[in-house]
């Protein structure tokens, strides 16, 4: 007898495809308690917002998400809107008693995080914030290993996340599939789209971040802007790299770019220890590379690990060994997650308030980059 | 408006599985004129069944076959059984007058093959094996390429399907999930189970097997049998290799085995042409390997193509560049590429009429190895 | 006080230059007790002979061999000349008392071969046949560690070898660098020229092969003979393929080709033991990927051994770990073994009557092509 | 006819090995005009240098460089001591009239280098600096292709150096093979001793470098002193990173440690431009990793170019296609290039004042670090 959770879905872009992806498939795999019903999408354009709904069967649609938060049979509001509507529409989600799930980064900045956390702790809603790959088998795995003793003493952890969709200058900014590259909608460049999935996972998998020196470029100066329909000046950050130290003495090196050549999506992080080393990259999510140095001298060597046995983190879920799931699953984890906290009365991390610490260090990487100075987070 | 087609599915195991997240899931990805409905179940342990239906959303149950494809609500019958009741259910399936989809092997020999195909075609109902990796986007895209002309004459093709989990002898044989190793139920061991997926892939990508020379081991002589409760002789086939010739010319080496220590799951394929050559294998399945011998030669090499562009085979209906799909989805590419053959009016690969193609060289194999002589397809 | 040791090099080609190079540099890398002098090098040709003395530092020539091997100063001939003479050159070397090192493959069958054994037996002469990839140092590993134990009982055994360099029709046959494509020089085509290399790794890593079954191809039929000038028929195999039975009961697969495109030197193998499973290929020789299945579950995967550190076969001569040697080494390691026996008094592995058996196995394959049917070894 | 070049060298450890393997070696694989005669080795611990000489074939030794660098026989110094050293010899070595080959980095710092630069020029003396990295065929390859325009505008620029064999806290610093952890005689740790490789190349094949901001660390802060037996601070940098920003608008980001649990000696570098990009690391040398994006859609991929052919950079020189070379012989082809550059009447790169470039670059890095503030090239 699992309970019903009534989801309302603001935005039905790539991210609203996922969660209503994994809403739809969750129960099929996972018995955690409570099962999503989609009850309505919201977004302004109605002819696309029914065909949507259509497509991936919600109930209903509403053309004013303010109509869709207010709505008495909505239990949690799901927020996949470009990044600057995301505080405004969770201040009234959580007015008005609904759960939040808000997607990544969580604000504009690390002031709007903070009220948006304050929003929901004192409506008393459950909240969480899409870092979906935390959910990655490969990469819950990485965090049991650390967990586990196995690195000892951490000395060095690095990220990247490398694409390549940016490079021609005839590709426009603003508008639809493009908001990411309007600094008005995004707030940022790859700082708060990419970087902010390497500091999260960063941030669980090696605690806190201390201070940070950055750098960004915008290498194509101006785009036609596609609200305007002007060439206009691009304000985002095309790339960004920062070093750091984390508090446990370790040291960090991150990049992200959108001029890499040849990567499409490829999110790379490495974590060496004393006993230790791991890496790990998007590209090829279902294996974990991993290395000890207990191991008998002569047979040492880095283990490619197939993350697909029973025994791996969500897998018992799934299929049998040797055969991979992709990156819609991390969504399905997540949700799966969610649901289970509900049923046990925890948060679901990242919640807001743990979500504003990769704010802090986004806010601090832009600020030093901006000043050339380093910059406590 | 998409027409309904009813679905009653038999057996509800990991291919249960499988194809009812296809089922569930085709409609939210691709548009094929039809949507399935999950109408029944059939399976004899009345509480699993129900179990199962409550877990996928199958509308009602039934603990005989026969009722399932008597019932006039039902439009296809979805075959997931030992393979051992293949044959019957099917002709049962085609008398009713209904479309029948069939887990692979198709029979337990070339003459039930035929017996099957003929009663399909004789009811004139729609008919396909689940042959599922011609699906998998990467090897889509391998038969893409050949078809290009890329290749030029093909000189080498081979194959293997390596796994590791019958190695212990105290693994019993029989019943449940252990059915495949239970000749009574399987009719032989790798070579149905495995080699059949690998002679499917290559009789589609290369064309026709003249005559083989084969091998065939059985490692461990005798397990507890699950169903009589004794320690009886293994019949099947642990492992199994052969040479063959291709009708073009070129020269076929294929291998399978469940005592490969390290290889979960790996299919692996190579085809080496006149100007270019390919690889790939289960485990990274969303990758091809291709070599062009037409790349000037300094910076001339395999290439590693991440097969998850818009432009690559099945991939415009999924996520983005980069980001992987996996193993259930070429079940959901299956039924979406059943159903627009419904839609179309055309037959959807393989047929039970093509699958007995590849049941005709098992049956080869299984002569060769017994009687140690070359053998004619 | 190293012992000198007069060289005598029948045979300037390839291997001739692999050969003088290991002579003139296993001394600054080993001490086994003895240095090679490079006393004198024979070939037909005055000119072209004297300019390779020239390059390597041979103090003198000879034009005709037999009067190399009757030479007094001269207690070591090596024989780098094409197959068809490895025999006359070793018999009359043994007759004058010399030690003999061949390449291989020793003979053009087992017969020859076994002529050859007999005779350097009966002269009491060290002997030893150039199967170089023996020691390769990842190769070595993979013995140890068969030796050690770790494997268990080994079900699987594969290895082939690819090349791609007579897929043109233009390539002639025959004469200087072309000799392997002519029968009458090289006996046969990739058996004795790739194969032999396989067999020899797999009969020393995994023990006797009983019978075979076994098919070949020449798929270029006719090409210009460089020595009469004409078109003739190819009577080499381009290609060859076998299944065998090894003695300890596992199950071997061997493929060799002159025809697949992509792989210039691609020498793989793999074994599949009860608990462990190795692979190794010559295109990243300096690697032995390594799988154990005693490891934890949730982190166990291939190991990519780099086989570069000072307690790895050999390397502790070499530079530092991380720092990768390469192909010439192996003839360097064979030397450095070669001399140290003869301060041992032992055999240097594989010796003339460890080499027949490779031969037996090359002659059984080729029969078995022939008469397509099983070849006992 | 080639010409003898007299060679003192100076130190005798592992690059004394290095070197002294290439030019024994040289004159075998290539004719550059000129052949080195090992005349002389120079090394305070006379027993040592002694059999160092027999093992290698020096002629004499000396006890004293500066009776190395004074004697009428030698044509060239090449000096293999630690780093404080450098100055002193090579200026006396330019005083004497002699050509001089300096182990990397060139100098303690950028003063001290410009002093040695401006010695051999005035003198008038051949002159290069170590730098063997850009010697790895595949490196030249990256060379060749950058040069030949394929990759457009360069975006980005990524190396690294991960090493660990300083991990344990038991390794003392200081004296014999541990010089590399003395301050004293090292300069510096990671930045001199490995950035100095990164920094090197890429200026080479990416131009100058503007401005940099830094982070280095000390994770052992204190080590026993093998010159003085006592526990002692550590004064080196074990770890090193840094962004900067190159000359032709690409951004760079290096990164060195000696505590990356996994690597022994990985160099890897990266280059994204608008049309490819490339990736080579030194743990498979002999590979380039390379993407173009010109390359056909769906068959587009990183092309893994396995560097043996025969129109590689110096392949020729060598063995036949897929046959690999490692790492000593990036010294030879130094040395076969500096004897070429004799005979053309051309320096040999990197000079000393070439190689200043690196050394201000490695300055700029250490102030930052310091200062934690921007610092200029």
């Amino acid at each position: 007898m699992t309970k019903p959770l009534n989801i309302g879905l603001v935005g039905y872009g790539f991210m609203g495809r996922t969660h209503s992806n994994a809403y739809r498939t969750v129960n099929n795999f996972f018995t955690p308690g409570y099962h999503p019903v989609l009850k309505a999408v919201s977004a302004r354009d109605a002819v696309k917002c029914q065909a949507f709904a259509d497509q991936w069967g919600y109930e209903s649609i509403e053309t004013d998400w303010r109509k869709l938060v207010a709505r008495k049979d909505i239990d949690a509001i799901d927020i996949c809107t470009p990044n600057n509507l995301h505080k405004e529409i969770a201040l009234a989600a959580a007015a008005h008693g609904k759960m939040v799930l808000c997607e990544k980064p969580l604000s504009m900045n690390t002031a709007d995080g903070e009220e948006m956390a304050d929003a929901v702790e004192k409506a008393g809603v459950a909240n969480t914030v899409w870092y979906n790959y935390r959910r990655v088998p490969a990469v819950t795995l990485a965090k049991q290993i650390i967990d586990s003793g196995r690195m000892g003493k951490i000395f060095h952890y690095r990220a990247n996340f490398l694409q390549d969709w940016t490079i021609s200058a005839d590709l426009p900014q603003g508008g639809a599939a493009l908001w990411r590259l309007d600094a008005a909608a995004a707030g940022s460049g790859v700082t708060g789209d990419l970087l902010a999935h390497c500091i999260d996972t960063a941030l669980w998998l090696n605690g806190g971040i201390s201070n940070v020196t950055a750098m960004t470029e915008t290498f194509i100066k101006e785009r036609k802007h596609n609200l305007t329909g002007k060439v206009e000046k691009v304000e985002i950050d095309d790339a960004c790299s920062f070093l750091c130290r984390f508090e446990n003495g370790s040291l960090g090196l991150f990049e992200s770019t959108r001029y890499a050549r040849g990567h499409k999506a490829l999110y790379t992080l490495e974590i060496n220890g004393e006993h230790a080393s791991m890496k790990w990259d998007l590209h090829d999510l279902h294996r974990l590379q991993y290395f000890d140095h207990k191991d008998e001298g002569i047979v040492r060597g880095w283990r490619s690990i197939h993350v697909s046995d029973s025994d791996h983190p969500y897998m018992k879920h799934w299929w049998v060994p040797g055969l991979q799931i992709g990156y819609e699953h991390t969504f399905i984890h997540h949700v799966a997650d969610f649901l289970q906290s509900l049923t046990d009365g925890k948060p679901c991390a990242p919640t807001f308030r743990e979500a504003i610490e990769t704010q802090k260090v986004c806010d601090a990487v832009l600020a030093s980059a901006k000043s050339n100075q380093w910059a406590n987070v």
